[in-house]
């Protein structure tokens, strides 16, 4: 037996975001609706009612963890998914290249982004990750550079602590703040908040003199003078999928927090050629990269974020086009190809992202399951209220295990 | 934005109660039909399924906290809501005046409500409070009289503890019991014991002899010569909703113990003039009352006591009847003058309070949503079965922050 998980980011709607339909009402859906007249849908909480879900939150909860439990933070994943190898101790942060001012001991705060600088990251993530910090012993650094400003940080060391304020003002005009140890936390926390002062202004010193910055400067473009580190994590206690369930698997994401959260529960990555995390991301070559992997491993987790970047630029039209694209190019391709006397599918969103809101909403997401075992119900399209009505009820989180289930692969809690 | 939570209680009912039909289904409701067809339905469980809520502990769930962690007894929700200042460490009770006669070093229950005593308790209570203790030191008392034979009282002191057994014993004719330590509570709940047990006993001396008593005597009416305690609590640890959501709100009851829940989750306490907390409240004035505070307000948390009286008093009929008058006098109203664009609206139960059994049964509780952000589902009318077939599914308690989400005030978990 074979799982495919398919989850589209920010997939859910209200009724505003598309003259009185949601965007998945208002897309035309032909595969996603055969699906869902051969299966049964119904309504997930991500998180649980009420809660409103961060995206790894929700995909931890979508996967089978209790995220109350077992969330750290956001860096971990995110340093994961760049394909930084983080180990027991190490404390993970999403970082970001930003222009700041020297303003006394501390840096003003101009451009948080550095102008979405677009080339030579690379050349200025080396020269940070050769910093050998000196007021704390024994502690290393580790960043590298992901798309345009973006970047993940890591600090080694003995007796480093996730206990720490994040370096990240938020607000143009404002100054860095320094880190500090949080409530109570402990020796760990002031080394760790100690560690990262001095790495700061150690950032600002190396990459003020970096020749890329200096050839920016000519061109009028502002420096990527300073790193700024949020989501201080470290490696959540996870039991890996394969040790809970015994089945080996991978996940297909071209976001780096989808592919770290993957990593962090034990599947391989695999990257499917022209996948952006972005609208103009390649679904065909996602549907047939999930195809080869499903030759030799038992599920794929397949994560698609165009849907909420969409719904983050408060663009339904876009939603509802990407949607319609999904369908078409990624589902239909898998209905047409998979065995499907031998496959379960599931298919949900990780949170709702409705239009006029432009963030993640607490509403319930539809689910969609199908395969040889699960019983079909009485739905004939895929949305939010055919999901409403659908055969499988309302429920919090764990669709993971649900689809797992129809393929007989949970162990026996009790005897 | 704007929020209404509406719980009508003991709302939900059986078959039995009116001939095949809950009351809520046999009560002409056209206002709350109107407003189930705009929104959405759903069945929850207060607590959780096949448990028999309190009043306490099911509103505590219902505004989303959790009743199993929080919850430390009722006491301390009746002396907030009778507006007595509660700090840390104070045990509070519900107390009953009663009549009781010396039987060797102790007494015996007579009347436990004192003839339902009906003028001078507040001088009684000023007697009471008065009680200066001596065989527990710095410790010191407070007592408040609510209606007829009700009121609340207040242990204040270093070193006090809830885990203390009551002295009501509940039955006429018996012995009234010495406060005991439940097991293993240590020194404090030994102090406590003590000093509940020297308060019995001079509650019996300054009342007997109160001026009140020997006026009752004279007109052959049982003396309230007795304190009974129960609920023994203390401030539970609450995070405020306004610390929670950054939403400032009220609550408007007529009972002082739905006050207290909602004083004790940060809420400001609203009067609503002619609002008694009996069948014979005001609802035209508690509607009026709550548009008013929505001027000022973020939300507003509205009780309804009359479904529940008539359910204890096991009278269907006048069940029904204050349902249709709850339909007509406040949500007519409150429909006519809402602003809807921007405004969501709850409506449910805290439990049903079916009429043959007379107290809280396990059923889960219909609830309405309606506004904006509510995706409408396909029922046409307001009750336990159209609710069970509603578009929401069934979930437990957390009715708070699922309206919230349509609001879009909860804070995100995770990043």
């Amino acid at each position: 037996m074979k799982a495919i998980l398919i989850i589209a980011d920010g997939l859910g709607g209200r009724p505003r975001d598309a003259g009185g339909k949601t965007c998945l009402e208002a897309a035309r859906t032909p595969s996603l609706d055969a699906l869902a007249a051969r299966g049964a849908l119904g309504l997930v909480d991500p998180i649980g009612p009420g809660i409103r879900p961060g995206s790894d939150t929700s995909h931890l909860s979508l996967l089978g963890y209790d995220p109350h439990a077992v969330y750290t933070g956001r860096g971990v994943f995110e340093c994961l998914g760049m394909g930084m190898g983080v180990g027991p101790g190490d404390v993970c942060f999403r970082a970001n290249f930003a222009t700041v001012e020297r303003m006394g001991d501390g840096f003003r705060l101009l451009d948080r982004r550095a102008g979405r600088i677009a080339s030579g990251q690379e050349d200025l993530a080396r020269a940070l990750s050769g910093i050998r910090l000196k007021d704390v012993s024994g502690v290393e650094v580790e960043f590298q550079a992901s798309t345009e400003h973006r970047g993940a940080f890591i600090l080694r060391g003995k007796g480093l602590s996730r206990h720490v304020t994040e370096t990240d003002p938020h607000e143009v005009g404002a100054v860095v703040p320094l880190a500090r140890p949080t409530l109570a936390a402990g020796e760990g926390a002031r080394r760790t908040a100690s560690a990262l002062n001095e790495f700061t202004k150690r950032s600002f010193e190396v990459l003020e003199a970096h020749p890329i910055n200096r050839a920016r400067a000519k061109e009028g473009k502002p420096p990527a003078n300073v790193v700024l580190l949020r989501g201080a994590s470290d490696l959540p206690r996870i039991e890996s999928i394969e040790s809970l369930y015994g089945v080996r698997g991978a996940v297909i994401a071209g976001g780096a927090l989808y592919r770290g959260v993957g990593l962090a529960c034990g599947m391989e990555r695999i990257d499917a050629p022209g996948a952006t995390g972005g609208l103009d991301t390649d679904l065909r070559s996602k549907a047939q990269t999930t195809l080869r992997a499903l030759e030799r491993l038992d599920y794929v987790f397949l994560h698609v974020k165009g849907t909420d970047t969409a719904g983050h630029d408060r663009k339904g039209p876009a939603k509802v086009a990407f949607i319609e694209r999904m369908d078409a190019e990624l589902v239909g391709l898998l209905v047409a190809e998979l065995d499907w006397d031998e496959t379960h599918l599931a298919l949900t969103g990780d949170h709702t992202t409705p239009i006029d809101f432009g963030d993640h909403s607490t509403d319930p997401v539809p689910a969609l399951f199908v395969g040889p075992n699960v019983l079909p119900d009485r739905a004939t399209a895929y949305s939010e209220r055919e999901a409403a009505y659908g055969g499988l009820g309302r429920w919090s989180g764990r669709v993971l295990p649900v689809l797992f289930g129809y393929n007989n692969w949970n162990p026996k809690f009790g005897s």
